[in-house]
């Protein structure tokens, strides 16, 4: 698996479930969106469009995304709004596909143009970075199974953990998910005990 | 960071809150537990007890955790009871510290001496693979905040996919957190938008 990969593995549409954790605060709060995937080849303008706002060379780059979403959380307040879309554009280090640079459209947590450092780990999971001028973004995104999208994310801020955040992705674009049914009673599964 | 070093760095009590994805279904259960970690040398007689009993050299062991939590979930029905205690035996592999064998005391998803395959990931996780006959689970176990331990894990059954947990755990034998305290209003901070 490398960055493009991935993003041809994301291509489709996803029920999204999230968990985002106030740390602080000992605090969970839920929320679901609906999350369309595009994946765009290294020709398509969007792709080149990014890498000139960023003044990256567009032939460096090997392709990308177009997102979009359409969300709740729990605490969401009236004026809140959890849906838009957002168009990413890969470009790998010289001499290594499975890292590299992820550009961004705009950042939503800061407006100021965003570059993420993205690996593939040795988990085939894609670990991406992204630094702003008050925080810091880890986020680690893998595929259980091609219709199963998992992802954990932390956000330190000023150099306080502030919040982690899971996401649980489902494919939808198809008739029925091939995941396995099975009753949902069952046992405490966790080596760990709890 | 070895095997060893995450046990001690585990030890205290911890508040847990998992959310647990029922993914065949697309709905998710939360549950929250109280755990306690002890973390033992290798001389104590509890790690050569399970030694013994899967039948392993217990000089090969390098020490493990007592462990005991009660939580409940969600959907619990009225005979459900998510307390107990487990210990582990960590035997780490003759040239490397970073993987090998956790021994358990029992099985709580089956009823047959469990051993689990670890190794530490490049991203300082703790990943742990338990294979049973009719399942496998795939755990990682990682702390972005010595007071904050993050896990998600997976089920395979019969070769499908049936559930995605969550647990963010966040240490309480501290009078207070040191996870800094922020408004829980923020922006939408993954880099994918939603």
């Amino acid at each position: 698996m490398d960055g493009l990969q991935f993003f041809q593995q994301s291509a489709g549409d996803w029920k999204s479930l999230r968990t985002t954790h106030h740390l602080p605060f000992r605090r969970a709060e839920t929320g679901g969106s609906d999350i369309h995937v595009e994946a765009l080849d290294a020709q398509d303008s969007r792709i080149s469009e990014i890498c000139q706002m960023h003044e990256v060379d567009p032939a460096t780059a090997v392709g990308g995304a177009f997102v979009s979403w359409d969300g709740a959380m729990e605490w969401d307040q009236e004026d809140e709004d959890h849906s838009g879309t957002s168009v990413f554009s890969l470009v790998p280090d010289e001499n290594s596909p499975q890292k590299g640079k992820l550009l961004r459209e705009r950042g939503y947590a800061e407006v100021v143009p965003v570059i993420g450092q993205y690996h593939i780990d040795h988990e085939e999971a894609l670990v991406l970075i992204t630094d702003y001028e008050t925080m810091s973004i880890n986020e680690r995104f893998w595929f259980p199974h091609p219709d199963v999208r998992l992802r954990a994310s932390t956000v330190k801020r000023f150099g306080g953990l502030s919040t982690a955040t899971f996401c649980a992705e489902i494919r939808t674009d198809q008739a029925e998910t091939s995941a396995e049914k099975t009753t949902t009673s069952e046992p405490i599964s966790s080596f760990w005990g709890w």
